[in-house]
């Protein structure tokens, strides 16, 4: 603009500058000044030379849920409109359901391999490819939703988190961006009334309580949320562990299996995750990094609120259609607590990463106990 | 810009144009257009004509204590950080500590009047001017921050928190913008054995478990948080109430009172505010106020996992320097909560505000309590 400037002034030196052109030329610098205020004043609406050099950004999320989904999908879909109005002019996200580009099981790979920019999911639907990671999602007789964000965040979490994905060479940067209160322990076709009734039993189970299920003879297998009615409708899967009445409810289980168990022993608190192409995360301006983190922190709030605040009236819903709400006697629990102990000793012995992770988080509740025993009256 | 362009144009048409200043004219016309290119693109950087228009805004915040004090001063420190990130070219904030610009206790009215456009503290502090105002902080024996949470965004707590404000004439915009897990029953510099040796204490006491004390005979003051060290070391006060021990640790509590007493049956979690002048916040864009908002809710994260997370290894240095940590018998638990629920059936029947947000949140809690006791295992 400077230099624009500097030419125009000159041409007032140029012979044959006509006294009729002068007073024009005149009033074309006053035009040209005026342009170049108005830039100016547009430029002051940023707060710095990286600001004014920011390009706007368009990000492509594949979610493992559809987004009409209830809290599962609606916090992918509450995550990208927080970014797109708080972004408004320097970032966007449009997210994609599972199979518009990629099914839900690949979204890792896609994102690490940078076929797509980013994509929200959970750690422990990679466990076929790094067995410690349903630690990140959730864990049997683990942390609840306020024990589980302490250790994320203020104790080492989100550093090991980081560190899963990095030494198992996925190229990806991983943010917190949704978490749900308890679930239920499943829904199943017929009644249990002892551990010899799962022996057999076919069931859709996410996370480390599958493993502990599978200890009770179930035949586990792990599928994504699209794919559980159908298979139940089909008597692929005869029982489902999925998420929580409300959430359930979208999926329409109770039309199939009439009973329902409590609690969520496997998963007192389960994380979402969106995780970004390391590259593409690398080349995003400090604002742009802070508009995603700062959003995924936002839906934490809001799948805390939301799953924790829509349970009660689902539940009277789900007594008027008939399902059996029943509640697994104290020794079902302690038999699943035990077995759970010991396969967490074993994953220990036999995965160096998960040792170093949960023995960083058996210290961490140690000590939060001390806190927690004392301070909560409930 | 385009009316620039035409009168520019129209002078080609002017008599005594002179073939010199032909070329020279058309050489002013591409910079002209150049100028106006990179207007352009600049302006190409949003998204649409709200965010072209979109000014920077910056907001002078005041707050109820000093942004160093740990947590509860570090929220708002932390949430002007927030801000001033993601809203770099569209949004700032500058935190101003107590009696910088004004003392904790103005807070409310200052804003309400636009003398500062917003403020961060808690609504307990203005139980001078609205009684029933605690309710939004902080609950005897009332919900914990998961329960708190699900109230407020999936219940009527922020549409009621609101209309506290606009029904009691304070031209306040509210919003969540911060939340600590529980805190302790206070500081003591005696022992406490049975609920006769609270009779004739001077004590320090935020919200509605300050009246609760009252009922045992304590005298009870609520100060600011940069007021009650200095007040507990001249004995103007002989005990207090405060927050956790990481909190308080910052205070030195620890140095004049030996004993600290738990649960925190009085707050089991307590939220923070950003008030924003109304016709401030109207003024904003939508993205302006997104920014706030989502803040605000990222903020809440910070708190509790701050909260929760800190307060093993600070018990266990206020042990080390001699704290008595102790747990009240249930017997004195029991009482205060009889005393509680007394006290809220009079404010009930006195206040017609406090009756349509209790009985609201009560009914919320009853259909709450089927899914929390069935799906929580702590």
């Amino acid at each position: 603009m400077f230099t624009a400037c500097q030419i125009l002034l000159g041409f007032s030196s140029l012979p044959n500058f006509s006294k009729i052109m002068r007073p024009l030329y005149c009033f074309l610098l006053l035009i040209v000044g005026f342009i170049i205020a108005s830039c100016a004043k547009q430029s002051s609406n940023f707060s710095g030379l990286a600001e004014r050099i920011e390009k706007k950004r368009n990000l492509r999320v594949v979610c493992f849920a559809n987004i009409i989904t209830p809290i599962v999908g609606e916090m992918p879909a509450n995550l990208g409109e927080r970014i797109n109005t708080v972004g408004a002019g320097k970032l966007a996200v449009k997210l994609y359901n599972p199979d518009e580009l990629v099914g839900a099981m690949e979204i890792l790979d896609v994102v690490s391999e940078g076929k797509v920019d980013a994509g929200f999911g959970a750690a422990g639907f990679w466990a076929g490819n790094i067995p410690s990671s349903p630690i990140f999602s959730s864990i049997p007789f683990g942390p609840n939703a306020n024990e589980y964000l302490a250790w994320f965040y203020e104790g080492n979490g989100m550093k090991l988190y980081q560190e899963m994905y990095d030494s198992h060479g996925f190229n990806v940067k991983v943010l917190l961006a949704g978490m749900i209160p308890p679930e239920t322990s499943g829904w199943f076709t017929k009644e249990i009334n002892s551990l010899d009734d799962l022996e057999g039993l076919k069931m859709r189970f996410f996370g480390f309580g599958g493993e502990v299920m599978k200890q009770f003879g179930v035949a586990v297998r792990l599928l994504p949320p699209g794919e559980i009615y159908p298979a139940l409708e089909k008597g692929v899967i005869d029982a489902t562990e999925y998420a929580m009445p409300s959430i359930d409810e979208g999926l329409g289980f109770h039309k199939i299996a009439k009973y329902n168990y409590f609690p969520g022993w496997h998963q007192q608190a389960t994380t979402f995750e969106l995780i970004i192409n390391k590259d593409v995360w690398n080349s995003l301006s400090e604002s742009q990094q802070a508009i995603l983190e700062q959003a995924g922190r936002a839906n934490l709030v809001y799948g805390i609120a939301k799953g924790d605040g829509s349970q009660g009236p689902a539940m009277k819903r789900m007594a008027e259609r008939g399902v059996e709400q029943r509640t697994w006697p104290p020794q079902v629990v302690e038999a699943f607590k035990k077995t759970w102990e010991e396969l967490a000793a074993q994953k220990a012995e036999d995965d160096p990463f998960f040792k170093k992770v949960w023995e960083d988080l058996q210290q961490f509740r140690a000590e939060y106990k001390e806190w927690g025993d004392r301070a909560y009256i409930y």
